[in-house]
């Protein structure tokens, strides 16, 4: 079986210890994972906290392990971008290069069939911009190497799946980033995401409204029925189910819900404050729309504790093992949906 | 003991149901209030939905009940405000004056003493409008009966307490409508609410951040270093404990508002998104600032359902019982925070 590509992040964070404790803690949970890193990011880590794991490196992905029991690795670094010293707790510039080339390899690999997706630990964007690194994040760069203009944030959890129409924007920026387009496109690649990656035949969709009562009918606010409604009736007549803009503060209530295997916000806040309220630490973050699975983890680098007993891998056991139920779906749409 | 008033809110409404329903399952439910409304409005709905229930009417507030097991009502009407008739589902111009008094005689029974406080019932907010209604809710209206400009609006369960810097507002409206001065006197009557009306001797209160991310050290939007960071400054100056603008998605999650006796939130949604989540049909709605003690129905008219069987009095009940809570307390705060 084609494996799943774990990639470190920061090596400097806890990306390696949060790897390194959940092998020790419970090594099923990696099974079928290859980490995309070198094997001495892992192994000095190890005995810097003084764990015992050994980890090994395949010389490619598709070789036959050189090791049977310890932590499995394969090095996607060139010479060109080896890696510098890694100091704990301190990103350096370095390693910057190595940090995005273990990214964009394992991308690579995803695309050309060699890996069946990836979870992706977490980097110091600072540190990366100043290198050069043009990207937002993993999210836009994982993108881009695709070659996919269109993808879509969505968190996930047991209770609540959402998904982002708008990301990182001042709250005040919002409104005018909203298009009825943009709207149809996300509802389209949440739809067809739910289906094959989530194995959803008839995904149902709840719409957030912008403002709050949905703009009680244009007296606070005119984005549902100009913006978001037009979409909700296009996407319908696409044969997505999906409702017309609804209350953002009732739709995360129990008995509404329940009702959506997806709810699709406006914007960052509408939808992380739901899942962290009712999903914290158990909540995986998922780019849709790629041509791979790629899951991550929700937290950052954590720099004051890498290399501390302070981390919890949780995080980390959740995207991975999300990702693997991702993979058991066909990826193949729904043939009832075939305008999608 | 001085009673709590509960209002009937709109007479077509589901608002005579819910206090009928509630006394008849759980009359001690009700015991200390008085409903500030005529006794027919409650005696026609109970023969409309076959409730034995008989309301009667003090003539007035202090004097003996002149029923011993009937519903207890006062009617505030004077002749002038005498109600028209009342048709199930249908609010109507001829009572709207009279649910206007029924609210105003309530509030000023309370101002004067009279009462300890009020738990109003939902009003058809249109047809009191189109009869010269000129505010845009209860809240407004009771705190420009009292003669106060500060108020604040709280939402309250054994889960979370929020409090809201804007209320009705369209979202893209909502950073020019935040000020250091507002933000500042909301955590002043927030903080100094939860002492005498709670009976916190030092309340905790987290602030929630506008913007994604805190702003992200103003990569998108400055409002938390502008606006919400000074007045935090300010109200600590002040003795109040308050933390900095957090993130809001984070702010929600059990470790971090567990920390907090109330989260002041910057606009409708950041607050009525994660108290649904977390406390559906628990959740009580609470005007601070008024010189007395102000509970709410989280609900509407319903006027699809008034005089049915689908009409649910869990929110009075709450609304009841947190008003009952609420007297228990001293109605003085800490003087510790003296310049409060």
């Amino acid at each position: 079986m084609i494996p799943l590509l774990v990639t470190v992040g920061e090596p400097a964070g806890i990306g390696p210890d949060c790897i390194l404790r959940l092998f020790t803690d419970d090594p099923a949970s990696l099974s079928g994972c290859i980490i995309a890193a070198p094997a001495t990011w892992l192994n000095e880590r190890a005995t810097a906290i003084g764990l015992p794991t050994t980890a090994c490196e395949h010389p490619d992905l598709a070789s036959t392990p050189t090791c049977d029991v310890g932590l499995q690795c394969w090095n996607p670094l060139s010479d060109s971008t080896a890696s510098g010293p890694i100091t704990l707790g301190r990103p350096a510039a370095a390693t910057a290069d190595a940090v995005v080339a273990c990214i964009r390899e394992a991308a690579h690999a995803c695309i050309s069939g060699g890996a069946a997706g990836m979870v992706t630990g977490p980097i110091e964007k600072a540190i990366l911009k100043n290198s050069g690194f043009a990207f937002p994040g993993h999210t836009e760069y994982l993108a881009h190497l695709a070659n996919n203009s269109d993808f879509v944030m969505m968190l996930a959890s047991d209770t609540l799946r959402v998904a982002l129409l708008t990301t990182h924007l001042a709250i005040g920026d919002v409104p005018s980033a909203l298009s009825t387009q943009a709207t149809l496109r996300c509802l389209e690649i949440t739809a067809r995401d739910l289906q094959r990656r989530f194995g959803i035949a008839s995904p149902n969709i709840g719409l957030c409204a912008l403002n709050p009562h949905a703009g009680e009918q244009g007296h606070f606010g005119d984005e549902e029925s100009c913006i978001l409604a037009p979409a909700a009736e296009a996407a319908r007549k696409n044969g997505i189910w999906v409702t017309d803009p609804l209350p953002a503060d009732t739709m995360f209530s129990a008995p509404v819900r329940n009702q959506f295997d997806a709810v699709v916000c406006c914007y960052h806040d509408q939808a992380l404050i739901p899942i962290k309220a009712l999903s914290f630490g158990e909540a995986v973050n998922i780019t849709l729309g790629l041509p791979f699975i790629r899951t991550s983890v929700d937290h950052g680098t954590a720099l004051n504790r890498a290399g501390t007993e302070k981390v919890s891998y949780s995080s980390l056991k959740a995207a991975i093992s999300m990702a693997r139920d991702m993979r058991r779906h066909p990826g193949k749409a729904d043939t009832r949906q075939t305008s999608i």
